[in-house]
């Protein structure tokens, strides 16, 4: 197939408001036709990731493969994949940013860092070019949410190390709405957000789930019903609470019935944007032609049947700086071809995901590994190792409690509080949330002899 | 003269890096010439606002100005000063965006907000186009303090209402260079920065100087030092610090003798950049042909001489959205023509922007107001309505401390622990920093008959 490699897209390009997509063509494609799109931008992402990167250079040599293998979609089996642990050997390996950049330094627009996913900072390099279709495929997805350039889209998500804010602004920008970038995060910042939301009257939100609750709960705390915001659309990323029954009924009564659309994807694929739903509610399209993602039945490793369950499998198809090229999400999801109202001919995931395969949990849309509690646990000489870490949710709110013992030699009322007051600091240096510390004596957490159970989720996230 | 207005900069252009101006021609104009040039620019900025701007039609009419009536620079004089009180007003009039928006609403871009100023919800409105001036403003300015495409710039202000982040980053994407904004302000982000600059070893920093100060010493407290993240320039606005000698001593030994470059302009102006300075250290230029800058001298309302002292005057010479014209910024500095060793033609001051005529403070990079502050106090039942303003400095950081009366009514302890806190909580929402409380008993803080000096300044900026 001819095709031009890396995608440009025309930046003038708008469709008219009242159009159902952004691009017809690609949106409605028959499944079969887009496959053959896909091999075709595969073939493509393959080769130029194993031309530039020493990281697929080294794998795919170790493993047999080569891109010229990729004849059919099938193929793609072929290539091994990529789990966290890889990435975070690979940084370890080659700090700060990995031996996978496969673009030229000058072409480097944004740096961002990343943090939660390995427990070591992990810097995001992103060209230019990639920055350009990265505003594309969120100006897509948004548009699909029933985002219109006369929207004024209010982000309240923190414009810092979360990839998520500064996607959804690419592509609202990149559609012409009128972007409220207000971050969230800093103290007093939702008390505010209440007033600007009355003051500015933004048609959308943009943050997590759970921020949304929460602000619904200051506003009426403030004596302002949230309806009147006017909110006409939620859309949510970070966190499944778009997804899961209980809370979007109540956001609906929250905010008078707005349209609720979720998306996402996992924090090593963005900052570009392939999972969203639109207004049927039919659960998170997924974009197949920008990011290409399978679900990968996680004991068989084959591809998981329409209705079945598996491991979102992701592949960038048109990303330069640092393409990831089947990535072990660690996710669990079901997926279905089943049509849905809006026309698009893109696989679903019907009540998005749902779950982990490994122990990471999201608290207020930051993913938290054991792993990296873990490292601050042990660094603390004045603690045993043990550790729990306990999420629950306050109101609206997720809060993270991290369980310790103090040795025997810091058990002292001032050694105790200076360690506690080291966890306390160390843990949100290292997390990027404010958690609780809860000191144990020596010994009082159970000891396990196989895996420990480290993570106690105590949020009923589907039974709500 | 003939001129586009409002003028288009070709988003291609950029210099090459060893290149000392961004724009030579503009920057190294003889000071006539470019005089003929704001003129003829202001011309078309006036009547574009006399056009489209309620605000501008009302207060020119009532003053019998006319944009006809501009035909020198000095004609400049006859248009009517807008005080913050005259924005406060329009305001609270026409609220949320005021009067004066002056472009059609659909060419808006991008909506922000912005605190302080008025204690009232104020929102920018900025148009694609001047969306575009900005970023050419920005980069010109950035430029001017030694940023070039091979840099990464670390931004350590928050993305949020501050509008001075969101116009850094926009100037440096414009460049070319490689932005990481990582923001700040959240429980435990000046110790990821650390982190952060450790691993990116971004080349400049922005954020303000009282920020910069405050990494070094988290940076020393984890064990870092500071130089190895090698800043090779620290770029600061939002406060007066990088003017300040003994602040500019302390941070060269901090981070290894960066050059250190001070930039600013006053919140109403913003997001527009027209004071910078370059590596010569000999002030802040005033970008005359971006924004045409006067000191005026506070008591003859004459523009002071050169080597005289008075408050900068800004007029916008090419904005659409939201002009100001000759805009009172109630700031402090003096200014010269005195050629400095980079060869700019513009006039410079020479000690950046030192004091206020009013009595508003800046704390840790935030506009606060005592009308701000007396709006909170006064709203609240269980208290007099009496207070103070303390501003201190707690090593690096600006400390605010509210000193307010609880009323005889509240006088039990719940009482006052009810009030105390519901004044906390109200001042961070309103003025978007954390601040102490201390309240004290009915009467006990002086009342005068005149004007009251409710802010207390302990900082001693100018002799530490």
């Amino acid at each position: 197939m001819a095709l031009e490699w890396p995608p440009l897209y025309d930046p003038s390009y708008v469709p008219p408001e009242d159009q159902e997509y952004w691009d017809p063509a690609l949106e409605t494609m028959p499944p079969q036709e887009r496959d053959a799109l896909i091999v075709a931008k595969l073939q493509r992402q393959a080769a130029w990731a194993y031309e530039r990167s020493p990281f697929y250079q080294k794998r795919w040599g170790e493993a047999g493969f080569h891109p010229d293998q990729l004849r059919t979609l099938d193929d793609i089996q072929r290539i091994p994949v990529i789990t966290k642990e890889d990435l975070r050997q690979d940084l370890l390996a080659n700090p700060p940013f990995g031996s996978n950049i496969a673009d030229d330094w000058q072409n480097i627009l944004r740096v961002h860092g990343s943090s939660g996913t390995t427990g070591i900072p992990t810097i995001i390099a992103i060209s230019k070019g990639d920055w350009e279709r990265i505003g594309e495929a969120h100006a897509r997805v948004e548009w699909g949410a029933g985002v219109r350039p006369s929207d004024t889209v209010f982000m309240a998500a923190p414009f810092s190390l979360y990839m998520g804010a500064w996607g959804m602004l690419v592509g609202a920008e990149r559609m012409g709405a009128k972007c409220f970038p207000f971050g969230a995060g800093a103290p007093g910042q939702t008390r505010m957000a209440v007033r600007w939301c009355l003051a500015a009257k933004p048609s959308v939100f943009y943050g997590t789930p759970s921020f949304c609750l929460y602000l619904a709960e200051t506003a009426r705390e403030e004596g302002v019903d949230p309806k009147e915001f006017g909110f006409r659309t939620l859309f949510f990323s970070g966190e499944p609470g778009g997804s899961i029954p209980a809370t979007r009924r109540t956001l609906e009564e929250a905010y008078g019935n707005p349209v609720i659309v979720d998306s996402g994807s996992t924090g090593e694929m963005s900052p570009w944007m392939s999972n969203g739903g639109c207004r049927h509610a039919s659960g998170m399209h997924l974009w197949q032609d920008m990011v290409f993602t399978q679900l990968i039945d996680p004991t068989t490793l084959e591809v998981a049947p329409w209705g079945g369950e598996g491991v979102p499998v992701y592949t960038h198809l048109e990303r330069t700086s640092q393409p990831l090229i089947r990535f072990w999400s660690g996710d669990l999801a079901s997926w279905t071809d089943d049509p849905c109202p809006c026309g698009r001919t893109y696989p679903t995931m019907p009540r998005g995901i749902y779950g982990r395969v490994d122990d990471m949990v999201v608290v207020r849309g930051e993913n938290v590994y054991p792993s990296a509690v873990e490292n601050v646990v042990r660094a603390i000489p004045g603690l045993t190792g043990e550790f729990r870490m306990v999420v629950s949710r306050e109101r609206t709110m997720d809060e993270l409690t991290v369980l310790a013992e103090y040795t025997p030699e810091a058990a002292t009322e001032a050694g105790i509080d200076a360690v506690k007051r080291q966890l306390q600091s160390d843990l949100g240096a290292t997390l990027g949330i404010r958690s609780n510390v809860d000191l144990k004596a020596p010994g009082q957490l159970e000891r396990t002899q196989f895996k420990a159970r480290r993570v106690i989720d105590e949020r009923d996230l589907h039974g709500e």
